[in-house]
């Protein structure tokens, strides 16, 4: 089944080739291939007509006019890491990359980033470095994620429990609406707020509104190097309490947690020495100045010691202490070899973090699949990985099942289905009882109003409205 | 001339006292008088129909309701110390005051608060402080300005160089809609990316989308003691130059700015001892570690001597430096006993601070009207206050040309007409041509789609849309 739609099968490219500089318009069916697809595998994906690789705001004008004009959808694409099939194509759209887009400009004096949408967030990092500047959000996949794709997804990582997610960073974008014109949004201020929030609308937007162009960016110094605190747990409420005890009482730059199937999985691939028999690890980073991190590391030892800890390990060299950090974020791909994923991204408000836990546990035993859990802990957001084997359907479609039922539970726990993911294709239908009727309307408002005719992404975030052309 | 309306001019509000608890709806004129004006006091300001005191969000839905039924607009209005209008009332309207609704509950474990409209963000800090925590936005009037007044237009202040804005600590909202529905957007969740960033959205929107009654704020922990620096400097290019050295390397807490006018007014007021002949001061503060802040605070000094500064002086005492603070809180009243005031809030990227500083001493000459300049200078956000005397009609139309013109001239530079006091009814003329006509019209297509009739604060921010009930 792929995803199909109503529009012309067939449309002559021409023009639009035409229109764009040489190599932008992809249509031989095999190079198009790569680009129907994010890292989700969405089953339903589609074949587009084209995929236009834009190199400037005025190549995305150009494609946007020529889907209008001929009726056709446009999918946006970052580097297709997405994890929720925000960027599964379409038949006959248009994907817009915006792979070639990738330039880096550093204002050291306003502490500002200009960012084309297809640079690495790993590279805006680096140029942000060359200046003693920072850019702090970082997914698990920040080597190879773009920064476009950040801002259409709202993307969180590991430091977002002290330096918050992508959105508190944005200070302007520019976009290219649906009728093709590109507005500029916000810019290199801190403060302004002369007309409505629209920046921070097109944030989490995952390409639904208008395509995001260029990005301003805030930065902040650079981050001193961290401490870290390595801590096993014999049960998973000892872990999480001891969690509880220490947002409470203070603000580590990291806060991570792998259940036993994670840690195992990750040592597997690493032979690195984890403490296989624990229920939990804890990875946990001060990046206070020398003397004040030495401090907040020995009270987090305390509490994880209070908390029945079986090993607590510190270092204050950031290389050993990197190695931890590289084994969480090792984990999605370890668990990837056990079976294929469904990958999940719920969060709760931090007081549930232990209900969601339990409560994915016995999830896990009904459906009997196997569910690894690794979190963003302190700010109570956690990836189940759902493994099956895609060769047995029966347990896929126990899967399946179970996927559902831990967005159910965060929802009935307070939560959120998707913390830092996107709601994409994969999660839209449990979107509306997340949202509720109202709260789901307003969304379609919003929708409706910037992009009347549906061509953005559709299908993605929300089902169409069929209100929308009355 | 008052803000006039084509609706019924007289409606009875039996029904509406009779739907609300005893106390809520105000009719008596004389008692209506207070409610008729912000801080800003707009001579446009109207009479109200009633004014509705709620206490609850259903008190506010019943009002809203009531408003709907009998084609009433509805001004919403927090402490009342805007100072853009944006709180004026309108001739028949409903005023609807949040004054009672103050409730505060502070969560450690999540570090949340989940706080009521009408409560003054010093009452929110002082709740925060009670679990070693703070809510760091800090406009000048935080002793009596209200939370749900900073939201609407996400209000700043003078910790925003180094903590951000008020939209950085808004996660959740309950709102009321143009069809009197409730919903609540977001939660106590550092990361959601569930829908479309509709939380974000109503911060800053100076209550024309719907009337915000419930607000999540994200809290952190308690700021350290600040260390202070103060330096007068003989030029106001060498000031500026100084902010811009700072910035470029260093990230203070704290990076005001006030000119000669402000300083003479403010020592006229306190005797202090402030250098009078200083053509700018620089009131600076660190609140790194002990320490890291004397480091910095010797780095800054360095960088103030560097560039001239007449006179610099430091102090790790918390509370002498908090005398150089409340001086430049002052400023405003200070000021405002030489005239009446018309206060800007232009905003520029930071490089450009010069040249408006310049351009604006330009206008007070060609104008013969004084304008006193405090700014947060480390964000580029500046306060021009024009003075004039309101029985002089020559020099009271002078100094109205001047303000035009002063955002006249941060457009031309790249920069805002207003940072963080919201556009309101004063500034709503200059506003098309700071948002070019496509983004004024994305604008207005968002406010026509959440409240199709216009009833939220009809003629703040946005003029009517005509095409609206096409």
């Amino acid at each position: 089944m792929s995803l199909t739609s109503s529009l012309p099968s067939s449309v002559d490219v021409t023009a639009l080739v035409a229109g764009l500089p040489d190599g932008c318009v992809i249509v031989d069916p095999s190079r198009m291939d790569a680009y129907r697809h994010d890292r989700a595998r969405d089953p339903g994906a589609g074949t587009p007509l084209a995929v236009v690789r834009a190199t400037t705001t005025e190549d995305v004008q150009v494609a946007v006019r020529f889907a209008v004009e001929h009726g056709l959808s446009i999918v946006p694409r970052g580097a297709g890491s997405g994890l929720s099939g925000g960027s599964s194509a379409i038949d006959g759209c248009l994907v817009i990359s915006m792979e070639r887009m990738r330039a880096i400009e550093i204002d050291p004096v306003t502490r500002t980033a200009v960012v084309e949408p297809g640079a690495f967030n790993a590279e805006v990092k680096a140029a942000a470095a060359e200046h003693g500047l920072w850019y702090p959000p970082d997914p698990s996949s920040f080597e190879f994620c773009s920064i476009g794709g950040n801002v259409a997804t709202n993307a969180g990582g590991l430091c977002c429990v002290k330096y918050g997610v992508t959105t508190d960073y944005v200070l302007g974008l520019t976009v290219v609406l649906a009728d093709g014109k590109a507005v500029k949004l916000g810019g290199a201020r801190l403060k302004d707020v002369a007309g409505l929030s629209l920046t921070k609308l097109f944030v989490g937007s995952e390409g639904t509104l208008g395509i995001i162009t260029r990005i301003v960016l805030r930065l902040i110094p650079a981050q001193r190097a961290p401490s870290t605190l390595v801590a096993s747990f014999g049960s998973l409420d000892s872990a999480i309490q001891a969690v509880l005890d220490i947002t409470r009482r203070m603000r580590p730059s990291m806060l991570e947690f792998m259940d036993k199937a994670s840690i195992n999985a990750v040592e597997d691939l690493t032979k690195m020495g984890l403490d296989r028999s624990a229920e939990g690890m804890l990875i946990i980073q001060s990046d206070e100045p020398e003397v004040y991190a030495a401090t907040e590391i020995a009270e987090i030892a305390e509490m994880c010691e209070a908390n029945g800890a079986t090993e607590v390990f510190s270092t204050d060299d950031p290389e050993t202490g990197e190695a931890f950090v590289v084994a969480r974020r090792m984990a999605i791909p370890a668990i990837e070899r056990k079976g294929s994923l469904l990958l999940e991204d719920v969060g709760v408000p931090l007081p549930q973090l232990g209900a969601l836990c339990r409560g994915m546990e016995a999830i896990s035993s009904a459906h009997d699949v196997t569910i690894a859990v690794i979190a963003h802990a302190g700010d109570g957001n956690t990836h189940p990985l759902i493994v099956f084997d895609p060769m047995d359907a029966d347990e896929a479609a126990r899967a399946q099942l179970a996927y559902g039922e831990v967005m159910d539970l965060a929802i009935a726990l307070g939560g959120t289905i998707t913390g830092e993911h996107g709601v994409g294709r994969l999660k839209k239908g449990w979107l509306p009882d997340y949202l509720g009727p109202d709260v789901l309307d307003l969304n379609h408002k919003i929708k409706n109003a910037l992009d009347p005719s549906g061509i953005f992404n559709p299908g993605a975030v929300l089902e169409h409205d069929p209100s929308r052309r009355e």
